[in-house]
């Protein structure tokens, strides 16, 4: 089965903004087996949509289209649908008395303009939306069958939800793409492919096919697998299996299985063991503990941290010796060592990180340039220190830091 | 002016990925006074982009295609585009040259595939990349020009813009889309829009017609200006005027013109002063200090900071009184104002910023719930103390705080 998106609004003809609600359409519908062939975003102009809606009704199973269903002039889904599909618009007074209902709630008065949103294509079914003014509609078409949305994310998404629950699922009989994702980090992208592509090549052709993606985003890579399989069950079973195969050639670069980031993942292990962790950061200013506090319940495991820029602060709060710092440098392994060190001391805590580095743009030598930063992780009676050389601009950098110094925990934390 | 933008890739048909490419070229686009009217996503299949490539053309004066120029069976563009627009497809061996030659340079000998690149739409210009071994084509169709571009936007965007310098704008002899951003804080959306749509309302039928857009961003809402000028001159007298116009009703609520963040606005106001900063991070955990060192330059104004998770890290770190957080609780604003007193003291700068709040999703009372932040502002002898109730998800409630608290400091930097 074949589907269409179409997104409606000039807004998403600027350089401003995209649309994203094809992503989530397109989740739900290959969950049910629907390939999305075609997506589209269309402006706020009648005769164009109305000329696209009748293109993708033509070749699609599907059409899925979202927004313009407001009330104003701007709005022109219903009356491209009409034109589309040679359905006239009739005034359906219930949308109008439910509208008014849900003004008159909230101590308001409808607009005269808000009748425009009861008007809906002969033979139309009519969604309701729990979250809006604006209903959807349903149009069983000679080729396809057609859906309009409200483009707001928040009325879309349930409004679909139940669509593919009671209308498109029910056909689909089970069938549908699963997908599972692995988050692998510390290897570069090249490395990852030449290990796994081996092991995902045949799956291809399998009894139940699977499709891998690899995706690399700042600091790590993901890799996609996509099974097309007759029921959950065989999905899972098949899904089960190819992650135990790529586990065992990706071994422990692989940090979830389960779409939880690695700050979620250390802190799980944290928890594991009653651990507590503390930091001392120059180069990412923060963002170490602002990533580790991002977790819901992350104060078991968290107490405190120091942001160290001067060399100053770092001999202040964590007593790194001047002369260390002199004869080393701000940056490098003994500094990084000396702040984890000092963080776990001061800190009175379990796990010590420090992180010193050159974020660029400024501040790089031909010894130590731009993107150099050494970091120091202290867990329990192992240690690990290393250096690297990262690649992009200053929040790349920073980023990157943060993403190793965890990687280095999360590594010592499964020796340990 | 009327344009087409398709992006090629089946990859942009899955739940994982949007086509960015279109924001970068509708840009570029507008700056010469085109009209983007309509966007598509197409996967990897050759008659399926012939069609649309083919529906395009034949309604638009130009159609930019990225993606699909690749080596492998799946990059089908080159086929699409002969196809479409009759063109045969012949082998430019000055071409294939020039990737064998690129391989050489690396050490690596070009495989058969890349042959595949050397095809060329017969009549087609070819566009050179500095960045891969995709060449670009122009095509001069009956109804429009046709331009394919390599996906990575790395080797796109350079290559597009010689296309704009060379061969678009001479044609728009200096006519265009000229923009302007103000970033606004501190103010609900729906007060923005009140206060200014009187203001902007009758721009649309002025000399230099300007449209403006609203967008709600995460702890801040942008207004971007858009005039439609026959020159960059015109262009900058009315949107100066505008600009002026605005800040007149929407005062200091303005934080920049300029596209500049607020963690780079605050940055010019402290080194204008030659003022430090140092703040105590509860809930934010980090994530004040990480946006203020984001900034190029910012180990001029940044010393340390402090995270205190635990009331007892707020005690030793910044000498918050054990009794005063009994009496009031961790989240109250005399907490607050002493964790930025605390912060200010102990790092011995002229500026101290203390938040203490509830980022969720636990740990929300009747009294206090999830989204309570009190933030305190110390700046040489003046101070400001405030409470606020943020909305939304962990993430959102520490955006908010952050941009809160550095508004805070702009507002009172500003006063005095």
């Amino acid at each position: 089965m074949n589907a269409c998106i179409i997104a409606v609004g000039s807004e998403m003809l600027t350089p401003f903004r995209t649309d994203t609600n094809s992503l989530i359409i397109t989740d739900r519908l290959n969950a049910i087996g629907y390939d999305v062939r075609l997506k589209m975003v269309v402006g706020d102009d009648v005769e164009e949509l109305a000329r696209m809606l009748s293109l993708a009704a033509a070749s699609n199973d599907l059409v899925v289209c979202t927004g313009g269903l407001g009330p104003t002039d701007d709005d022109v889904t219903r009356d491209a649908a009409s034109k589309a599909f040679d359905m006239p618009l009739e005034i359906d007074e219930t949308i109008v008395t439910g509208i008014r209902e849900r003004f008159e709630r909230r101590g308001m008065k409808m607009q005269a303009i808000n009748r425009r949103q009861g008007m809906v294509p002969r033979g139309a079914v009519v969604i309701p939306n729990a979250f809006g003014t604006a209903p959807g509609l349903w149009l069983d078409g000679p080729h396809a069958a057609v859906v309009l949305l409200p483009g707001p994310p928040r009325e879309m998404t349930p409004m679909f939800e139940r669509i593919v629950a009671e209308r498109l699922a029910p056909k689909a009989a089970g069938r549908g793409l699963f997908r599972r994702v692995l988050k692998i980090t510390g290897r570069p992208e090249s490395d990852i492919d030449a290990a796994a592509q081996p092991v995902y090549g045949p799956w291809r052709h399998a009894r139940v096919p699977i499709s891998t993606t690899i995706l690399a985003v700042m600091g790590q890579i993901e890799l996609h697998l996509t099974a097309a399989a007759a029921s959950r069950a065989d999905a899972d079973q098949a899904l089960d299996a190819a992650v135990a195969q790529l586990r065992g050639v990706l071994g422990t670069s692989v940090y979830s299985t389960d779409g939880r980031p690695l700050e979620a993942v250390i802190g799980s292990l944290l928890r594991d063991r009653g651990w507590t962790i503390s930091a001392g950061e120059s180069c990412t200013g923060g963002l170490l503990m602002a990533r580790l506090t991002s977790v819901p319940g992350s104060s078991a495991y968290v107490d405190r941290g120091f942001v160290c820029y001067s060399n100053r602060a770092k001999t202040d709060l964590l007593g790194v010796p001047p002369d260390m710092i002199a004869a080393h440098g701000a940056v490098s392994e003994p500094v990084a060592r000396a702040m984890a060190d000092g963080a776990r001391t001061r800190a009175a805590t379990h796990v010590g990180i420090g992180i010193t580095g050159i974020a660029g743009p400024d501040g790089g030598t031909a010894e130590k340039p731009v993107g150099t930063v050494s970091i120091a992780v202290v867990a329990g009676d192992r240690a690990s220190v290393r250096t690297f050389q990262f690649i992009g601009a200053r929040d790349m950098v920073t980023f990157q830091s943060t993403q190793a110094a965890m990687n280095m925990l999360r590594l010592l934390l499964m020796e340990g």
